[in-house]
């Protein structure tokens, strides 16, 4: 197999790390895989840099931050590199740029424009395991780029597409995806499989493994990702495309948002292009909207209820001013979501929420619902007991 | 003027001295100057990356090792921009590569191939300062190359040839070159002038200020180079031709030397060649043979002396073993040696140098001169005596 193995910068984190991803890669090539390594920087690492700037300025400058940042990657990949040939392997270590990872120039959060194989490819039919340091780019120019939170992740996504690796695995410091947070329900699972749509909607949802450009990515260039923990020799979780996903459960997991405020606006004027004036202008505020429901109103008026993190909700309450007669504010809710391919073709799904929900007093606030997704909005201070609920309902542990 | 000033590990190993160097370029711009500014990576960084390499390896890479080191220049590039940007000034951060450095593929000891000014002319011209990662380069073919010791001050002093500036300042922790080690004669004073050659002398007995490669460089470039401290306001020493050192003193300082040892071949055949065999068995050991002097025998046979730092003496004698039939090995010794441009049209330097010597004692086992150099061996106990004697017999406290 040709497989792309990502480690984060916890797997990486010390000089015994790194020797213990060494062996790790050793172990794959001696079973006969072809193996590219993506490497992030050293745990902390990126954050000491980005203090030195901060340190130095309050606003640093997004192409000196990216030349700065992307020092980080460097330093692991070479070591990297020489872990692997003390193991007696053959390996080169790759800049992003060498390893032809062509981006646009927005600094600090660049776009991959172009990934050709061969800059890669060469070097792996010489034999060699070809050490990429993650997160980093260059313009067509040879400016330095980043590519943002989750860079990394999302170097090796695009790497394994442009060399069509039969599979691209994500090492963290946790074993996979679960069906729910293991902290709030100890019963969770990991799961085995997950479709990169259930994937895109448990990301979003709060299950941190891998962010959401990096599964549309991988979606996008059908890219088989494992996550899996660096630490141990457990089987992670398989995200690909719903056909692979042969079991296709009800419902694959539970996330729990618990970074939300609902705001209420009461009476707004039900007049064509109201709705789009009010989330134009959080959007100009830079407000990241969530969830929105609209009821019908009386007397011409109707209520719009949406939810904003709650980091962002007095932001909001300012932009918010014009708008409506009566207001509501409530920052003491949370969002709990149940997601699974399995709900297209199975009734019933959202009653058993309600009803599970209902049978423990816990009353729902909003209501959002999209093909493999149902949400609800509740006092936050039932954020965990709703998981456990719901994760009985749908026999998640079993 | 055009000035390239260039900031050692020390002058910029915090964020706070970054910060004054920022400071300290402002101020060359307000007086008019255009600058460039070239810098190393934060004293301590660059044997952290060593140490963590050889952790891993006790035989890294050198490809590797660059990727590695190159890193640190980065860093403090990057950190130099965003700080003279935050005083209001335009500035950019250029990688080696970027700068336009072209180097052999020899890596970890890279040689400058070819500057092209362009890269860096283009920013100046509008009206940014510079900020050029130092000590790294990269191949033709985009390999990321490091320049060995002294590397920063070779990129300085490269750049300031390509762009033909007027000045190439290199800032350390100390105020100049001196007339000798003030640790070992206080009365030492610092030159306002230096000419090349001096400085070569100067420096390769000891005077660590400038390396050879980076005199070398200025003096085929004809770079006007002053090394001055970063920490103060002080004047630095000029090093230039010496058609523009206007005092031509006849000594210009005292090099003392004690990581040397004396080897005597007694009774070595004298025939064609001999000195070749000897002298190529060391060099292919690697051994860095210094001082030689031979002297005529008898009966065919004859004497050579020389010199190898000490801690090579092992290595030689063992590569010795099959020349000659007396072997005299003497490590307890240290050379001493008298540098200036005006030697070469002052007659009685050298006899005063020795009747010095002799006043108090000292009994000289080696000489050897060049047109503007004259070292002597003497036991090792008496090496600092000799230079505070031969200060004052030169007059250096003047």
């Amino acid at each position: 197999m040709l497989i792309v193995q990502k480690y984060g910068g916890t797997s990486v984190g010390s000089i015994e790390r790194i020797q213990a991803v060494a062996k790790r890669v050793e172990k794959a090539v001696m079973r006969g895989d072809r193996v590219v390594v993506v490497v992030s920087a050293m745990s902390g690492e990126t954050n000491k840099l980005i203090d030195m700037a901060t340190r130095v300025s309050k606003t640093p400058a997004a192409r000196e931050m990216d030349m700065l940042l992307s020092s980080g990657e460097r330093v692991t990949c070479a070591l990297t590199a020489i872990a692997l040939k003390e193991l007696g392997l053959e390996a080169i270590a790759l800049t992003g740029r060498q390893a032809g990872i062509v981006t646009d120039s927005t600094h600090t959060k660049a776009r991959i424009e172009e990934i050709p194989s061969e800059p890669v490819t060469k070097h792996i039919k010489e034999g060699k395991i070809v050490v990429v340091a993650g997160f980093q780019g260059a313009t067509r120019n040879g400016e330095v780029t980043t590519l943002g939170r989750g860079g990394s992740d999302l170097t090796a996504v695009a790497i394994a597409g442009a060399i069509k690796a039969d599979l691209c695995e994500i090492y963290t410091d946790v074993d996979g995806v679960y069906t729910t947070d293991p902290r709030v329900e100890e019963k969770a699972r990991k799961l085995d499989r997950v479709s990169y749509d259930e994937m895109l909607e448990l990301a979003s949802l709060g299950a941190k493994v891998l962010q959401n450009r990096s599964v549309e990515l991988a979606k996008k260039l059908q890219v088989k990702v494992v996550t899996r923990s660096s630490f141990n020799e457990n089987e992670g979780t398989l995200i690909t495309s719903e056909e692979e996903c042969m079991e296709k459960p009800i419902v694959s997991g539970i996330a729990l948002d618990k970074n939300q405020a609902r705001c209420s606006l009461i009476g707004v004027a039900d007049r064509p292009g109201i709705a789009a004036e009010i989330f134009e202008t959080l959007a100009s505020t830079a407000i990241n909207v969530d969830m929105i429901v609209q009821t019908v109103g009386q007397d011409g008026k109707t209520n719009m209820d949406f939810t904003v993190p709650s980091t962002e909700l007095e932001q909001a309450k300012r932009a918010l001013s014009g708008f409506a007669n009566a207001q509501e504010f409530d920052d003491q809710v949370c969002k709990v979501s149940i997601v699974g391919v399995g709900m297209k073709s199975h009734s019933g799904v959202a009653a058993r929420m309600f009803s599970s929900l209902a049978k423990e007093n816990i009353n729902i606030l909003m209501i959002s619902t999209s093909e493999i997704k149902i949400s609800v909005v509740i006092a936050r201070k039932y954020g965990e007991l709703a998981v456990r609920i719901l994760h009985a309902a749908y026999e998640l542990d079993k």
